[in-house]
């Protein structure tokens, strides 16, 4: 059996999901609200903002930098990420599902790698 | 109590930590165990091409695309989050409790939002 | 006068559009004319993708890295730009005269100061 | 001979220059000497930023909505790289020099066209 409990997530999916302008997010009140009352653009730059965020605290961490940065960073990126899932209807458990179906399914590291050997050959 | 079960998420940094170089990860053999091999930059730069192509699924649901895309693409953001958590000796559960330790901080959402109104009220 | 001469630019700028394939460019024989038959996602993902080497060449070089790398990552990613305004019928002229437009107006870098401030401000 | 006029970007890139902290540039009175004031992550969170804006307005246009949009967002994302540039002492020249460099090396395109096909041959 595949245990699927991510409880603390879905409880925060529930949050997010309670803040849609559908259940009644007040936009004036609460940060995931009015993300999403200003619609896709506004929760999507933010997930290419947070994504260079990562980088940063990454890359200052190769150089003596705090670790715990590039856990707050992965922490913006993850839950703005869910506010975009939450828009369209989706969960951080069809996330959870979907990487679970390709731990699965045999074969799928397998053929990655090939892909970037080849690439890594054709770069001689 | 919190709950912090994450069981899925817990199994799969675990194989992903098997595939660091120190635990005889054979880049040869594991696409995880590649990008590991090949330091930072490798990975951090599919965090950048993944976050960009969470934005395109995106865009594309806006105008009829189909969904699913949208969760093939944060489960690829995620997973690469989470080869480069590895690497660093992070996990995706400092991640999630870094998460619940927000949610339970009363007026995070509030200081967020006060900034937002901030930017907007500058933008008129 | 306003002196719109940027000759490299512009050259580049044909070589690109002969690469579109309603001017014949062949995926088989040029990188230009295969990402432009590919359509918008290929050479919009290398921009997400370029964006973040030049963020990891900057981090790099504050950390005593070859600067050289930044100034071929910033080719890189102007490149791809302009790959995809051949592709929307816009050329780097385009993006000059806008540049040029604002450096123009009055008022503008004072505009965006104010909202940095307030920004600021509101971070306290 | 090879033609290496680009005035305007020259003329934008010494008005960026002069907001250097060691150049006088006050951030009290300009967004640029703010933004190099502030330091690397600032102006590097923004070219983050604004390449996702370049995909979104590209995005939209694909489905209908103004280029003008697209010429925007390159001039943002051009405008933060030689905010870069002029940090670590580089220059639109040093870029433009680059992109010349290799249109006269022969074999670049087919090069990196090679590389592009191994890359699907080994989706199939």
């Amino acid at each position: 059996m595949n245990d699927m409990n991510i409880a603390p997530l879905d409880r925060l999916a529930a949050v997010i999901e309670s803040r849609l302008p559908a259940h009644g997010g007040d936009p004036d009140k609460s940060y995931v609200a009015r993300l999403l009352h200003r619609g896709p653009d506004a929760f999507l730059k933010k997930i290419g903002e947070e994504a260079t965020e990562v980088v940063m605290a990454a890359k200052d961490a190769d150089h003596g930098g705090d670790r715990a940065k590039i856990v707050n960073e992965v922490a913006d990126l993850w839950f703005h990420s869910m506010v975009a899932l939450a828009h369209y209807g989706l969960s951080p458990r069809d996330v959870v599902a979907e990487l679970m179906r390709r731990e699965g399914t045999s074969g799928i590291e397998e053929k990655a790698l090939r892909k970037a050997q080849d690439r890594d050959a054709s770069n001689d």
